[in-house]
C-alpha cells in the first residue's frame, strides 16, 4: 500500500490556466497547496489516489489562475476615489496635492492602504507596487495582513538641500524591510522631471549595491517630455539612460509618449515596462504604444495607477481594456491577443520585479498565490474559451476564492481575516475632511 | 386627518440620480412607483407622512437611477460568447456566419436571447435593442420576461429577387407586434452594403407609413466606407442622406469612419448616433469620434453590440469605456463627463427610439423602470461623487434591485421570475454543437 500524500489544500476540478510557459490549461486537474507553496499541479489522468488534504475544494465550473500583479500603484489614493474628475492635468495636481498636504497623516494612509488592499484581494490582486507619502504605513498594512507588497523608499525633490538625509533615511527604510515577511524591497524615484540627476546617480549606486529593482514614472504625457526636453535637451527616457538607468532591474511607469528609437533602446536594454491604460486615458495623457513594445520583445505588465485617476484597483478590468485599446487604436483585433493579457496580469509582472521564481504563474515549487473564479454566472456562459471569458466577461465580483502564501485570504467572496467593515468606516470618515 | 397616500412601492434613502434636464441629485429622499409608473420623487423634506407602500425599499448607502438603455444589440449572439477571438473581421465573419447558417434554429436563438435579457436585467439594462436571425423568438421572450425591447423586420440581402416577399413579412411581423405590450416596433435594415437602393426607398416609406424610428448599421469600419464609396460613389452617410433617411427618427450604430462634414451632416438632421465602444475596439474598427459628434449636439446613446465581439452585455462597463477613451484618445480629460456619460446610457437612448416621454429617466409619471446599485462595498468607498463612482468603479454585481414597467425583476441580485440555471443550462447544451 502506498504511503499518504498530506497536502494542505487540494483544490479538484474547473479549469487551471497555468500561464507557465507551455501556457497550458488543464481540464479537470487537481492544484495541491502545502505551505506557502504549491506543491503539486496534476492533469485529470495524474491525480494520485493517495493525496490526503487538510481543505479539499471542489472547483467544478470554476477557472483557477495565478494571482494577478498590480505593477503600479499609490494605494492609499483609494481616499481620492471620484474626488477629482474630468479636469486636466494641472488642475487636477492642484486639487490632490492641496489634500495630500492637508489631510494626509499616517492615520489616513493607513486606512486608504487597507481599504485599497481590501479592494485588490477581493478582485484576485494578490501582489501590488506602491509609492506614495507615509510608505511605511502601507508596508505595515500589507505586512498586516500578509498581502505581498513591492515598495521602497521613494526618491524625490527638486533641490539637493535634504540630499542626504533622504537618502540616509532610505538606507533606514530598506534596513527596516529586512524584517518584514510581505514587502519586497525596490528603489524608487518619482520621475526625471521632479528628482535631481544627482539624486538619480546616487539611486544608480544603490540600485547597485543593494541588488534592488528601480522603478519610476516615465514619458506619461507629452507635457512631462517637453518639460524634460526643455531642461535636459533630451527625453525622459534618454535621460534615464544618461543615468545608466536603463537595464533588467529598471521598471518604467506609463512609457505613453515614446518614439521608436526609445521603443527600441528599452527593448535593446532589457528594461520593463508597466502600462496603465485606464488611468493614461482617464486624465488624457494618450494611449501607449504597447503592441509595438511587445513586437519587440519587451517586457510589458499592467498596473492601476492609483484610484484617484482610474477609479478603482481591478487589474481584470486593465487587462480588457488594455487588449480591446491596442486593438481599436491600432484597428488590427489580432493584437494583445488573451494569452499575452494574461502573461501581463501575471507572470510579466513577476518578471518585471525579478520575482519569476517566485510569482507570477502556477507551477510546483513557487509561492502559492491563486485566485479561483467562479464560471457559474450568465455573463460568464457559454465557455468556449476560457481566457477570453476571464479577460473580457468577467467582473470584479467573480473572484471568488484568493490564496496568498498558501493561506486563505478570500473564501466565497468574503475576506476570512480582514474586517472591511471598520475600515470602510474609517475611510468614510477621513473622507468628511475632503470639500 | 389626512387621507393616505397608497402607492406599490416606496424607496427611501440613499442617493437619486434623476438624470432630468436638471440632473437632480437627490439625497435622503423617496421614490415611489404605482402600478407600471413613477407616482413620485420627494426630496427629503418632502416626503409625505402618509404614504402607504405595498412594499418598501431602504436604499440608505444605495444609488437609484433609471434603468439603462442598450440602444444596439444581437442579442442571441450569446452562444458566440469568447468563440471568435483576436481574429480580423473577415476571418470573425466567415466563423461567426458557418454557425449562424449550420447551429442556430429558433431553439437557439431562443435559448442565446434569454440568456442575454437575464445578462442585462443584471446588469441593470431594462430597455434593449435587437436586430438578429428568428427575431420573433427573441421578442417572444423579451414579452414573456416583461423586458423592453426595440426590434423589427430586419431588411437585407443583395438582390431583390426576394423583394415582396420580405415586405409582406415585414408588414405581417408589424402587425403582430401590436398584439406584444413590451415590443416596441421599429423598421431595420443591416447596412448600406447589405441590401439594395430599392429595399432602402421602401424602409423609406414602411418608417413614414408606420411613424416608426429606423435604424441601420453605418460607417462602422474603413473597409465598409470604400466598399460602399466603390459602389456608390459616396460614403455610407451620404448614401442614407441620398435615401432621404438622415432624420430625427433614424438610429445609425457605429458611426467610427466620419468626417467632420458627415458630422455637420448628422446634427444639422437630426440624426441619433448609437455608439459601441468595445466592440468597435475588439474588432479592430477604431475610435468613433464622439465628442465631436457631442460638441455639434447630435444626440449619441450606447450599445453593447453582440455579446461575440465584446464579451459581455455591460452598459455600465461600455459608459466607462466611452468616458476613457474620449477623455484619452483627444488627450482632453474633461470631455464626455460624467453626467455625459450617464446621459449616453440612460436618456439619450430613450430620445434615440422616441420613448423619451416614457422612459430614460427618473420622473413622476414616467414608467417604472429603476435600478438600484449598493455602494456599500470597498471598491466603491468613499463616495465623492455618487456618479463618478457609479461610471468608474462599480461593477456588474453591484446592481442590487432592477424594476421594469413598475415590476420587481431583480431583488439583492436575484431574479424573481426567471429560472437562470435552466436557461444556462440550455445554452451550454446548444454551445456544444460549436466546435
Amino acid at each position: 500500500m502506498k504511503e499518504n500524500i498530506n497536502v494542505d489544500v487540494l483544490i479538484k476540478g474547473g479549469t487551471i490556466l497555468t500561464v507557465d510557459q507551455k501556457h497550458r490549461v488543464i481540464q479537470d486537474g487537481a492544484i495541491t497547496i502545502t505551505g506557502d507553496s504549491i506543491s503539486g499541479i496534476y492533469s485529470s489522468d495524474e491525480i494520485p489516489q493517495e493525496l490526503e488534504a487538510g481543505m479539499v475544494i471542489q472547483a467544478d465550473g470554476k477557472v483557477i489562475l495565478p494571482g494577478l500583479i498590480n505593477a503600479h500603484s499609490h494605494l492609499a489614493m483609494t481616499l481620492f476615489r471620484g474626488f477629482v474628475e474630468d479636469l486636466v492635468l494641472q488642475q487636477w495636481l492642484e486639487r490632490v496635492w492641496k489634500y495630500e498636504f492637508s489631510v494626509l497623516d499616517d492615520k489616513a494612509v493607513r486606512a486608504g492602504s487597507k481599504l485599497a488592499l481590501v479592494e485588490m484581494i477581493k478582485n484576485g490582486i494578490t501582489c501590488a507596487h506602491d509609492m506614495y507619502w507615509h510608505f511605511e504605513q502601507t508596508m505595515e498594512a500589507a505586512e498586516e495582513f500578509g498581502f505581498r507588497l513591492l515598495s521602497g523608499p521613494p526618491i524625490t525633490g527638486l533641490g539637493d538641500q535634504a540630499f542626504d538625509e533622504m537618502f540616509a533615511q532610505a538606507r533606514k527604510t530598506l534596513a527596516w524591510l529586512d524584517s518584514l515577511e510581505f514587502v519586497y524591497p525596490i528603489i524608487q524615484a518619482h520621475s526625471t522631471y521632479t528628482t535631481t540627476p544627482k539624486m538619480m546617480h546616487t539611486v544608480r549606486e544603490f540600485k547597485e549595491e543593494y541588488g534592488i529593482t528601480f522603478t519610476t514614472h516615465a514619458s506619461e504625457n507629452q507635457a512631462e517630455v517637453e518639460t524634460v526636453l526643455e531642461q535636459y535637451q533630451q527625453t525622459p527616457i534618454h535621460l534615464l539612460a544618461s543615468y545608466d538607468l536603463l537595464d533588467e532591474s529598471t521598471l518604467l511607469a506609463h512609457c505613453v509618449v515614446l518614439d521608436d528609437e526609445e521603443i527600441e533602446l528599452l527593448a535593446k536594454t532589457g528594461t520593463h515596462v508597466v502600462h496603465c491604460p485606464e488611468s493614461n486615458l482617464k486624465i488624457g495623457s494618450g494611449i501607449a504604444p504597447i503592441a509595438a513594445m511587445l513586437e519587440k520583445g519587451i517586457n510589458v505588465c499592467i498596473g492601476t495607477d492609483g484610484a484617484a485617476s482610474n477609479n478603482d484597483l481591478d487589474i481584470l478590468g486593465e487587462l480588457r481594456t488594455a487588449a480591446l485599446l491596442q486593438k481599436g487604436s491600432n484597428r488590427n483585433p489580432e493584437l494583445l491577443n488573451t494569452k499575452q493579457a494574461l502573461e501581463m496580469g501575471t507572470i510579466n509582472g513577476a518578471k518585471a520585479y525579478r520575482l519569476e521564481n517566485d510569482l507570477g504563474s502556477l507551477e510546483k515549487g513557487k509561492k502559492a498565490d491563486l485566485v479561483i473564479i467562479n464560471f457559474d454566472k450568465p455573463h460568464l456562459t457559454p465557455v468556449h474559451n476560457p481566457a477570453a471569458n476571464l479577460i473580457y466577461s468577467s467582473g470584479k465580483s467573480d473572484v471568488e476564492t484568493v490564496f496568498i502564501n498558501g493561506k486563505l485570504q478570500l473564501e466565497n467572496g468574503q475576506l476570512t481575516a480582514i474586517d472591511e467593515e471598520q475600515i470602510m468606516a474609517e475611510v468614510r470618515s477621513i473622507s468628511e475632511k475632503f470639500v
